[in-house]
């Protein structure tokens, strides 16, 4: 499998889990409704967990942006390769939120709250307040590249590795989770969105796009800090 | 160990722990009551694991038609083989429903929710819905046998592989669990409901059989798709 | 550490934790309080796995009379050491009961459900049945002696070994334990009664001296029938 | 890294993870309030698993003074260090605690109870009462120290241990954390205690110095205590 197809498989994975337990969580008449945060973060954990199993081998699944760059701003991953693994990750998350909407079709009708609808795709924040919501993003994802370099660089990919990156995302999720909802990836949050913009989803509200810069500022911002912090102080 | 054996005993295990995961959500009276989605997608998942830990070295631990299929349609299973596999699962899965009905045999004439007795056996759509259902259970399965194969083809019944396919089973479930109840096997879904049908339960509905067959149709599909999405873009 | 001191000390932390989790959730005033049945089988699960990490090498951690007997059953345990192991395990059940009381010591007194107070030390049956009640706890002990057996034999106490034993209690809490609270264990039922009987707890009712038989007679049981069935089908 | 700045940046992860999961329980309008006490308890447990991840190979990472001391106590770590490790932990705890106050930056003035805003920062006792209190920050701390050391001395940063390390702190937590809310760290209770004193969180109480000597002087103490009981029984 090719890096391209690798990266587009694995962002694919993590959005059909991800929207997928999020929908679960919050569409009508699920069997999962209102089953709470534990459920939501540990179904976003799974499906890094699972992605990286499953591609981590052909792409070194990033499937994420912020991954990408920020690797590639330390030395550890080629800058050339930097924008065919961001196509590939945003045509994935698209994919997903696509198969996520086909999935749950007969509960969009079912489901009153727009914004419940929405954030089966894109993040928002608890409380809208830019520059809390744009450190908290940063913060997030900082700690993110910070601790996956700390457990072991490129390497996460192998053994046991994806179970405990995807138990890093659940503590992420648990700690950090409350405020913006941790998008800490930019294809997480900008691809989904701009699917839920194209899909006829049934009863849907506008996508939210004053707030779809923050989950794609902020990742890429913490990226990079995290990287850096990681190359000054363990490197 | 037969093989067969291996197939039986794995199913019945299955089946006593998925089944009895949800007899203690559902049925009246239990200490587990109303504990949630994450009790009913950890037992699963857990049902899975330690079926795959008992029998997976016997018989590779399938359990599930649709893995059997799935194999044998890329020809990682031989065919001749694949009726006694179903025979097995079947028988396996028709012991753990009896297991689980006896387990639980105070509790069946406390609990005046029909549709709920009915759930401990087999799965119902959130709405139903037969195209959407049917989706639903495609998607589930070809998951599931893209990612088994993904993890390590025939090999998850090594070392801690059987607690990866575990937590496998569980992310699906709190990821796409939450419109069809993820049968994602026919055995599953079909053995369990002849023994609802047979058993003597106390105030017992009838077994839903218009429904029946896309917990089988779809599994079965969706195995196959899974598994040639997997030779095409993978092997 | 001599086998003796292992299994005292291995079932003292198993009755620490075990009943200590108990306490959490049934005890008025307390943090954990009403916290569900994910966080009492969680609880049990790791109270088992960190009994079998701490003391494992030094008596195998039986921790169970059930399993000691099971085991002796088939020969894989000498019986001459059977009646010293079920005195540990005795020993250090009551020992840490009493830590469990101590530990909560504010919360007696403040807890007027007295049926929850005998609770955080005995199990009782969901619904009153004897024979039902039996049943469920030999059909309990059988899968743990069974599954014990499967996951690899004597040798459950090695590398990644006690959390999957660990997780595998969890199980069958999650999928077994709402009928009677799988005591699956004569010394975790039997040794914090007497320690409830004895001990001055603040408000106490009788320590159910009636139903104390079946979580001794139906483990034990349960412990002989999972051993020849193993010994039988696998060995 | 030095064992200095493992110290610190562990001791920064503990408490950004820690703190962090308690904001989002207890924070007014956070996605993840009121999502019980399984998501507090897996939060510190994935915060000290994570914190040992990131640190272990440059400190051993304690990360908890009373386990610096407890180890030193029985001849597993110089005292001459003991000081400069201790200095670490708590300049840690106070930059992570900051960093959770920045996170959670709009959720302050959101919020009434002023206890519960303490409560991110530092523990409380379910019922007040010092010596109950400082009997269960012993207890939880000596079974702490003597479980570290049965797992696996000072090597428990190597391979899966630091998951296992954190699912004993989920053990804890579970089981013993409902009375005092599990301190068991002097620098987890006492840094962000003197964060709560000096930062200017909206609308917040006094820091309950009152209270504050049992999250130190328990912890240490138990820490002694099982460290010797350790060396007593098993070493």
């Amino acid at each position: 499998m090719s890096s391209f197809l690798g990266e587009l498989i694995g962002t694919m994975m993590l959005i059909l889990f991800g929207g997928g337990v999020v929908g679960g969580v919050v569409l009508n008449k699920s069997k999962a409704q209102d089953s709470g945060w534990i459920v939501i973060t540990m179904g976003w954990g799974f499906a890094v967990a699972f992605a990286v199993y499953m591609v981590g081998k052909y792409s070194g699944a990033h499937i994420n942006p912020a991954v990408t760059i920020g690797l590639a701003s330390i030395g550890l991953f080629p800058w050339a390769q930097v924008p065919m693994y961001i196509v590939a990750q945003m045509i994935g998350a698209f994919i997903g939120a696509t198969l996520v909407w086909l999935h749950y079709h007969p509960h969009w009708a079912e489901t009153e709250d727009k914004d419940a609808k929405l954030a089966v795709f894109s993040t928002g924040p608890a409380i809208k307040s830019p520059l809390a919501n744009l450190f908290s993003e940063v913060l997030g994802t900082a700690i993110l590249v910070f601790g996956l370099l700390g457990i072991g660089a490129n390497k996460f990919s192998e053994g046991l590795n994806p179970l405990i990156v995807g138990f890093f995302i659940v503590a992420i999720g648990l700690s950090l989770g409350g405020t913006t909802g941790y998008a800490i990836n930019p294809a997480r949050d900008l691809g989904p969105r701009i699917a839920h913009f194209f899909l006829p989803i049934a009863g849907k509200r506008d996508s939210d796009w004053s707030y779809a810069w923050i989950p794609v500022v902020g990742p890429v911002l913490g990226g990079v800090i995290g990287a850096f912090l990681y190359k000054g102080l363990v490197m």
